[in-house]
């Protein structure tokens, strides 16, 4: 068989198995979105039974087959000199998922399934009900899962390294700690001169806005970015999220507080930017590597992107704050663009990470980082984690929760059992951010642009320079092809130091 | 092993094929409700595959040997004497429901499933452009299928034969034509005598109400219907429908013209009555035939018998229309209640069947079950269909539509490939007038009651009668226990004509 051949079936086989893979999706959007509470318990069967199915594909003799044809599994020596760069790093991601995939035994995926679609559903009600005792129990087994997963996996220093491994690739504790280590310092230095200035009238934003016409304008900003209903679909969630089924169906969901537009439209602006990746991937890899995302944390840097660099920019709001107005006539009638942009980037620590501005956001991250590293260790026990969670938030934020459903009990994650996934928040803020030099490098006019209401070109450079890659390159390598540099926290820190400096006039 | 035991694992067998079912129901409700268009080709993909895992799975070695351990699956034998007699029913019908799984291969099965999701989106599209053209080609295959399925299975006269049978057991296509041929008659001639009536004016009930008004008054209905939204939900589609996913999770569509608020709320009681049936099966069999619904026409006697028996009768409105008033202020302000009943129960021939009233609703079931003999049996061609269907319209309901999206591309049963289902509306209608004759012998102070308001005692006989035995029975030994007496159109020709009678004072 030539090596074409060979891809060719390995690229197959993968194919069927992300066929399954979308079905798990479906089940997993629908109990978050129109599942009613009844379905709860034939869901978590249902999921259980398609998590063995996929994870037997993935897993199955023909699947390893066709990988070692191209690449030792045991070693990781490619076999075959007539692939091209793009399928030789494809059959590496290949037998990197196979290895991770085939450490789990069956029943435990099967039983991780099932616990985490019950556990997901008693999460909702004790969120609902301000009740962390009623989620405990469930907490604990996931955790005690995670624990057994790690141990699966293989880890070199901590077993929560083989969790974080999962979300970023090569991420480890070690120097996540040491990237976060960096960004944070410079953070609570600009986080103290900020304290030191007049606070942000941002009353204003507390309006009602009905849900109708918070949609209305929710959609209108969708298409600006790229986001197509004939590809797509926006819908409520308890816990906002971006899931994709297959090519050409990413759906997005938020959540809408009356009296709280802005964080719809900024929650529905952040998982636009998680869609638009999935969507501008190269639909004919569908099913192997050069097909998909790379990485949580680059998935969050196209998210917090669109939510943040562009988001809360003066340039968007030139073309957006108008229209507005205009939408949402009276209530901002009277209201000067630049106290708005002011407004919607003032910095105040509060309890909602997603909800958080931008200098208080990673310190949310930080603190979940640290309480799932002692979870994960076992120093730290599921009972105490609401006075943990107080403690820390007092400690990073200066400020303490009044309820676990302000607090421990806000995230979806844990219930989920996606332990590892949190500190990709941070690092795919920073690789925005670094990402946006050279973008603004490469696209001088941007601001100009925007404020014109162009905003295809940004979808563009990101279709160009990150998402037809798929997982060609991994993190680091993508970002110094960008920057033709290698990645650092540098550009993040300045680009939060100017752009504080100007909401403040630091 | 006994024969508790043997009963015990075939039923763990069988409620495993019953889990991924539920999913396979799952892809289908999503596709005619949230599912971007965008997303129908890898839909289809993946109906494919789930309809091989669900087909594989109730056609296995497994199912198979465990169903032989309690009958001959060649002869039919009970081997056991020790099963109740609900076991031994539910043997049989797992028996009958192997054989016909059993007799469709692999292959024709996954194509089946790819090729109608495609037809579906191909339907829907040429629908709303009224572009029969679009669809025929999808339409010739799917019937080419659809006869393909009817030779698989077997029949004794015609090839028509075998797929009524699928939806309604023991039907056959000359035990149809008898039905109806009693049925037609007496209804041509109470047509007739309407037609000399003055007509009945309507205008009133072409209000505009908006689409959360109408929305608001269906969630009261279905309300007191005993329709939870813990257990369902209610969205919107091309074509109505009600969907099981399992055990406390049945859903319902409708659709909504703000022209026509009648229309949605018959529909919300109509697919609300499907789900009352699928909701009130006794859970603990869930995955066995006493835990599933006897037959399609079963399944209408009781959308019917909301919609029509309950829904547009006197004493249902004599509760609910000052509240209809009420709720949709100013617009039926000033209309007398008896005008009200009078013109939701109009007779006039209409182009649409799901609208159609009582009366000429059975010619629109006769129209299709004509046709779609003559299209099983190759005496119609797909491309002469527009012309049939208008001839046909013509010759049972004097009025020919303007175009096909009001004529052939109504219903979305053709493009679903259920060829054979028609019929068992009509066979629900006789049933629903079958029942309601016992029904009404045993409360007699039923029309009182839903003055007052009170409607649980409605699903409670519902249960009790029909949907707690699941498929113990079929339908005409259902028929026989409620009544006391063997099946006949009489109740039903006797209900249209009382009725028919007082609405036109005939």
């Amino acid at each position: 068989m030539s090596a074409k051949e060979a891809y060719q079936q390995l690229f197959d086989i993968s194919r069927k198995a992300h066929v399954l893979n979308g079905i798990e999706c479906l089940l997993h959007w629908d109990q978050e979105t129109y599942m009613p509470s009844g379905g709860a318990s034939i869901r978590a069967e249902q999921m259980k039974v398609m998590a063995s199915l996929v994870h037997s594909a993935k897993t199955s003799k023909e699947m390893r087959t066709a990988i070692d044809a191209l690449i030792d599994i045991e070693t990781g020596t490619v076999k075959s000199s007539q692939l091209t760069p793009a399928q030789e790093a494809a059959v590496k991601r290949w037998r990197r998922d196979f290895r991770i995939e085939a450490a789990l035994p069956g029943w435990f995926v099967e039983e991780f399934a099932q616990l985490i679609s019950h556990s997901q559903e008693v999460w909702k009600t004790a969120r609902a009900q301000n009740n962390f005792d009623l989620f405990a129990p469930y907490l604990e087994t996931v955790i005690e899962m995670c624990q057994r997963k790690a141990d699966f996996l293989g880890y070199k220093e901590v077993p929560y390294d083989a969790l974080i491994d999962l979300y970023e690739p090569g991420a480890t504790t070690a120097n996540t700690t040491k990237l976060f280590q960096a960004i944070r310092q410079p953070l609570v230095e600009l986080l103290k001169k900020v304290s030191q200035k007049p606070k942000i009238s941002d009353e204003f934003l507390r309006v009602t806005v009905a849900e109708p016409l918070q949609n209305q304008f929710a959609k209108k900003i969708l298409d600006a970015m790229g986001y197509s209903f004939q590809r797509g679909n926006l819908s409520k969630s308890t816990h906002p999220f971006c899931q994709y089924m297959g090519p050409n169906d990413c759906r997005i969901t938020t959540r809408i507080n009356p009296n709280d537009f802005m964080s719809n439209l900024l929650v529905v602006m952040h998982e636009g930017g998680h869609a638009l990746y999935q969507l501008q991937l190269p639909e004919e890899h569908y099913g192997s590597p050069l097909g998909d995302s790379i990485s949580m944390a680059v998935h969050e840097s196209q998210s917090r992107w669109w939510e943040c660099s562009i988001g809360l920019s003066k340039p968007f709001w030139n073309h957006f704050f108008p229209l507005l107005q205009k939408d949402f006539a009276p209530v901002l009638d009277t209201i000067p663009q630049d106290n708005f942009w002011r407004a919607i980037n003032k910095v105040e620590p509060s309890f909602i990470r997603v909800e958080a501005d931008e200098l208080t956001y990673p310190l949310h991250v930080i603190l979940r980082f640290e309480m799932e590293q002692d979870l994960i260790s076992g120093k730290l026990a599921v009972k105490d984690i609401p006075d943990a969670w107080n403690a820390k938030m007092k400690e990073l934020l200066g400020i303490v929760p009044p309820t676990n459903t302000l607090g421990c009990l806000q995230d979806t994650h844990w219930s989920w059992g996606t332990f590892g996934y949190f500190p990709t928040y941070l690092m795919g803020n920073a690789y925005a951010a670094f990402l946006l030099e050279t973008f603004k490098h490469e696209n001088p006019q941007w601001d100009e642009q925007m404020s014109q209401g162009q905003f295809s070109f940004i979808n563009d450079w990101l279709k160009k320079q990150v998402h037809q890659h798929g997982r060609q390159y991994n993190s680091d390598e993508l970002l110094q092809n960008i920057g033709k540099k290698p990645f650092t926290a540098q550009p993040y820190i300045d680009y939060l130091q100017t752009k504080y400096s100007e909401v403040y006039q630091l």
